[in-house]
This record gives C-alpha cells, structure tokens and sequence, in this order.
C-alpha cells in the first residue's frame, strides 16, 4: 500500500511539471475525449457500479448513501456534460497581471501557474471523480483522487476510462490517478506527502475535513460546514423574508448552503413568526425557538444550547427572536462558521453594518444563501466552497487551483 | 505560561473583530504615534536591548547574532521611519474587485477584508517585532509575536511602547502582543491553536521554519529559504552576467535572495568562468566546482552533492558547467528551492523558455535575484517571501496578509 501511494505521488510530481506547460488545446481535446470515452463505456461503469450497490446494501448502508453512490445513464451523461463545459472555461494559465515598470527599468510581473499535485479525498458520490479531475487538468495540476471505499469500483472504472482517454490526447501520463487501496493507511500517507503534493482538498462530511485539517501537514483547503442564518430585520419587506427563508431551508436542505437558523427582530417577530412557522408547517420543516419564539409560537419544542451550534442538513430550523441587529451579529459570530449568511432589510445602514461586520464567506443583502456556488456566482465549475480564509475563500473555480510567479525581465540590472 | 498563550490568543481574537472595521485614519494616526513613542522612548530600548547583549556575550552568542541582535539611535530611527512608511501606503481593507451583476440581478463582488489573528514566530533581530507589528496593523489583523529568546528584553520594551502608543489612539486592546515567557511550550503551543490563530508566519533560519511547517496545525505561510541559481546562457552578454554575479553572491551573501550556484553554458565555459573566478577572487569568494569547472579553473576545490543543495549564505559559491539550457532547467529543477532563479541571455526562446519551466516565486531574465523584495517589486514593506505556492508567493506585502469575502447585494432572489 506505502508503495502505491508513493509511486503515484513522484509519477503526479513528474507529470506536474509537463502539465505546467501544455497548451490549452491538447487540455480542451483530452476534456472532450474523456466526455467522450465516458459515454462510449458507461455499460463498464454501470456494471462497476451495479458492484459498489450491492456491496453497499450487504453492508447495511443507508438509503441516503445508497443514493448518492448510485449512477445511471443520467448521471454519467452530466458527468460528460460537465466535462464539456469546463473545455468551454477560460483556461487560466501563463495570463500574467500587475505588469509594472519599476524606476530602475525593472519591468515586474506576475503569471498565474498551476499549483502543482492537488490531492482529493472525498465520499461516496463517483461524480467527483471527474469533476476534480477535470477541473485540476484545466488548471494544469496533477491530481492523486482517493475517494471513499464503498464507491471503489465506480471509482476505479471511471479513473481508469478518463486517464487513458487523456493520455490518448498527449495529456502526460500520472496527471489523472486514483488510489486504488481502500486501506485508511493510504490517506495518513497522503497527509504528510509534502515533497510531492503540493495541497489536500478533503470534500465530504465535517468529520473527514476535520481529521484532514488537524492531522495533515501538507496545506489544505478546508470546505464546506456551513451554519448558515437568515437575519430578518426589523424593516425587512416580510414576503420577500418568508421566500428566502423557505427558499434556504427547503429546496435542498442537505447541502451547505442551506439555512440552518432564523433571527428575527423583536419588532416584527409576532406579525412574521406566524407567517414563516405556517410557511414552514406547509414544507414539513420543525421548529426548535428560544424563549420569546415559543411565547409566539406556543407549540415549539425548545431549543437546546447545541440547537445554534448544529448544521442540521435536514427538516429542522433553530429560531431565535433577538433585540436588535446587534445581538443578530454576535450571534452570528459565536455560532456561525463562516461559510453564508444573510440580512433582510430596507434600512441602509443595517444593511451596510451587516456586510461590513458579517465574517463569512458569503454575506448577503436581501437574497437567498443558496446562491453561495461556483456556477451561481458566475466562476463555472466548483471544485467546493473554502470556509478558511487563506488561498481561496468561497466558491472555488478553476482560479482557486493557481498559484502564480513573479516574472523579471532586465537589462542588466543590480542593486 | 499556558495561561499567558491561551489569554492572549483569545484577547487577540477579540480585538481582531473591532479592528477589521477599524478606520485608515485610526491606523495610520497609530502608526504616526508609535513612530513618535520610539523616539521618545529610545533611551529604554536601548537599556533593555544592553541587557539582552550582556545575556547574550555570557551565553557565548556568535558574533554574527549579536549584531543582528544589536539596536542603535540609527536602528531605532530606522523602525521609526518604517512605521511611517507604511503609514503612507494604501490601506488594503475594504477595497471591492471583480464586481458583476448576474443574469438573475444579483450584484456580486469580493471585498478585501484582514486575515483575523497572525502569529508571527521569529529570531534574534528585535526590528521585526515593529515591522510585523506596523504590516498587521495597516492590514487590520491582530498580531500575536513570540521573538527569540535571546532578544526578549528588547521586545518586550519595544512591544510595551508601540502597543500602548496605538492604544492611547484607538486601537483595541489586544491588538499588539507580545508573548513574554521564552519557553518553548509557547510556541508549541501557537502551532495548535486553531480556534484562535487564522495564520502563522515563521521568520528565521530553515530549522524554525521547518519546525512550524511539519508541527503547525494553524495555516503557515512558509517563508524564505533560498537556494538560488544564476545560469549563463552561452548567448549571454558577458560583461552582464559578472556584474549580476557578483552583485547576487556579494553585495549582501547572508539574505535569502542571494545566489549560491552558478550554472555555466559549455560553450563559453571557459571565456566566463576566467572572468568570474578573477571577479569572484577579488571580493573573497571561494569557488566550489564541478568536473568541468576544475578542468578550466584548475586551484578550485570539487564540489560535493551536498554543494548543490546548500545555501551557504556566506562567501561561498558552487559552480557547474551545463551542456545545455535543458541540463540547466534539471539542475535548478532538482536542487532550487523556488525562491528566485536567474537566467543571463540574448536568446529570446531561451528567455521564454527559462521564464516558462521554471517553478519558483521569481524568476529573472538579465537581472540580479537581489531584487526579490517587497519595496524593490514596489508592495512596500514587506514581512517575509513565501516560497510556498498557496495563498501567497514571493515578496509578502499588505496584500498578503488579507483574505476576501463576497458581498452579493440583491432584490429578494431565490433559487
């Protein structure tokens, strides 16, 4: 196992260096070619997957897990879709910015270069898989996949397809590979390789991220909890508040970006309480509310202190009546974890004391913290979304998986 | 002393949240006042820095460490007129980029905002203590310091001065500390501190640095170790290339931007390397050579393995003849640590093809790596050089002590 994962870290760095300087075309070519060849194979990967379910069911994996495992022709059609779109992406490499000319004739300026070897490990969805794949061969970087074991064969037939549909295409061979050993070993390894991976992006539950973040020695980027509130002010307009809050909590409430707890202010928490808990009834979502909630809304469970503190990713939703702005913020501040959060006001200055005071990655005036997405925001594909502040916060696009160089050119100069 | 860590960290943390939002004006009138405290105040660091001298000459410190250890009317002066140096520069915070306005209305931008708590862990010169103090401020981020023991009385008297300086101005409590104890548990201990620490930022030798990069769990910006290499071309201006040699191996050896190896074109080997060597001999330089280079200077020592990979930092050179531009690009490739990397020649692909393959925070055609810094590449002062490619690369200025976050204004969009 050590040998598999040391060899295809020194193959990645080889292959790094190549990548580095292939040209955007030959990148466009293998991303279409392996749109294609996934196409072309998708009865191997059906077949490979049909494997992982029914490993997965003798296990005893939930339905919730079962499901995301799961691929049909449908999924791998957006697989090869995605793929197509990130050929259509600008390709960031060798654009150079900030280009001055120094007093002493010393023209300066900076090139945007791949990072080098980034390292995924993630869960059970295979469509990672490609979509990391894609994204880190766009951005010129090798890439060492190790995804979740119960996805393994799905996996594996997947990595195997497009590597070979890139190599076919002039994409250096090790720029696409997966580690094959579902032994946890191999992810230590990974986490202390810092002579050839050059950063780890875990991407799954909070657990995974945070054993990668406290146990690994190579630079992560850490994605994705996201405690996210809806502040509703006291002038907010109380139709718009009750669509986002609804829109936040339900339309998909497993993801990050979803709304996990509503302040209200005191001065309209009567008049908006009965319309958000009734809105809220009709989508089956449950209240747990302070004290001042559950003297409005009498049959509330009360919510427990670990309530504010919870990215509950279900039909659940914390709410709190606070005195004013103030209290909505400190609030945010001690239980919020930097990811989206979101103010509904018609008053300029909350609106402005908000988005200067809120710490996240994301802060909102008047709009839904769905929107918190690559795509959403106009970047294209995402690779996740960086709850940390260094390198990249937010949603992370191709540009997220750069790095740049200071280029010099003289004409003799010294100092 | 665990107490002291934790109490401070959490102090910083506090005050790290008023000072995000803190005005330029504030900041700047802080760093006028601190300037003006150390003037006023000379006579106490003096005193406090002959302690440390006295400790210093009794624990047998080497030559060298006591005079960077050394503090003067002119050295005081000096950190005095850097603070306000970066009084004068733009203050970073609050600036928007990249502004646009979706299809579906929202406006989206990124807006810079401080990194939160930096720590900062460095050795024996008491400058940096102000230096990182003045960029952390200016960025708007709290500053944790833990100097070298051997310079503790000295900080400590210029830690006391400055922090009450912008204290007396405005500045939140907390925002400039510096760590007291000299155990080593404190630092120990900042390496660990996630909850309270956003960043650390080693600054010393390779062993301090290497030590926070394998232990540290905080972020670490990787600072300064450079191994770096002048190649000849064998289409080089001849004249040029002596004067870039000597300037990057002579005119300040112990910094981390000076040259230690000296890539050779065989086919002006032996033209080049009787200028050089004469050039090199005239200020003390001591040659150590390849095969090659012993056959054309014949009283030069051979270099071992270990001469490649060494950065001297002192009046040494290692010198190897190269085939051809490839050999050089392999050279540098195994042996540089992606600090700054030289190439002298006339040959415009071989320009391209040097500033294309090389992999390293700067990378010159036809001028000395003695201008990898901050104030040279015009980001004013500077708190380090990262040779690391996440978040920030190369001369460190204002900027790189600063994330972003998006601010998405809209009109009650949903998804």
């Amino acid at each position: 196992m050590e040998g598999q994962v040391l060899q295809k870290s020194k193959l990645a760095k080889c292959a790094a260096a190549k990548l580095a300087i292939l040209s955007t075309e030959v990148k466009n070519n293998a991303l279409l070619s392996m749109a294609k060849s996934l196409r072309e194979k998708r009865e191997d990967i059906l077949a490979a997957n049909e494997t992982d379910l029914i490993n997965g069911r003798k296990q005893g994996l939930s339905q919730a897990m079962l499901e995301r495992l799961l691929l049909d022709e449908q999924r791998i059609e957006s697989m090869a879709t995605g793929l197509e779109e990130v050929a259509l992406l600008p390709d960031p490499i060798g654009s150079m910015t900030g280009v001055t000319c120094r007093p002493n004739g010393l023209q300066i300026g900076k090139m945007r270069v791949p990072l080098g070897v980034i390292g995924i490990i993630y869960e059970s969805r295979p469509n990672v898989t490609v979509d990391a794949a894609a994204l880190c061969l766009k951005s010129g970087n090798a890439v060492l996949l190790r995804g979740g074991s119960e996805a393994i064969n799905s996996n594996i037939a997947i990595a195997q397809i497009i590597a070979q549909a890139a190599k076919n295409v002039g994409v250096p061979d090790g720029a696409i590979q997966l580690i094959t050993t579902t032994e946890r070993e191999a992810v230590e390894q990974m986490m202390t390789m810092n002579e050839y991976l050059d950063v780890l992006i875990p991407r799954g539950g909070a657990g995974l991220i945070q054993t990668v973040v406290k146990n690994a020695t190579v630079p992560v980027i850490e994605t994705g909890v996201g405690n996210c509130h809806l502040y509703v002010d006291s002038s907010a307009n109380l139709e718009m508040a009750k669509k986002i809050l609804i829109n936040g909590k339900t339309q998909r409430p497993a993801v990050c970006n979803a709304l996990e707890t509503l302040l209200v202010h005191q001065d309209i928490a009567e008049e908006f309480l009965s319309i958000a808990a009734k809105a809220l009834q009709d989508k089956n979502v449950e209240i747990r509310g302070c004290a001042k909630t559950r003297e409005i809304l009498s049959d509330v469970r009360e919510a427990a202190e670990e309530d504010w503190a919870q990215e509950y990713l279900n039909l659940l939703i914390a709410v709190k009546v606070v005195e004013n702005i103030e209290e909505a913020l400190e609030h945010i501040s001690c239980y919020g974890t930097g990811h989206s959060e979101v103010i509904i006001t018609e008053n300029y200055s909350h609106a402005h004391l908000f988005t200067s005071r809120i710490d996240a990655a994301a802060v909102y005036v008047n709009a839904s913290s769905r929107f918190t997405d690559g795509s959403e925001f106009g970047l294209g594909a995402e690779i996740g979304i960086s709850t940390q502040k260094m390198h990249a916060r937010g949603p992370m696009g191709l540009e997220a998986l750069t790095s740049n160089k200071y280029v010099i050119w003289g004409q003799g100069q010294i100092r």
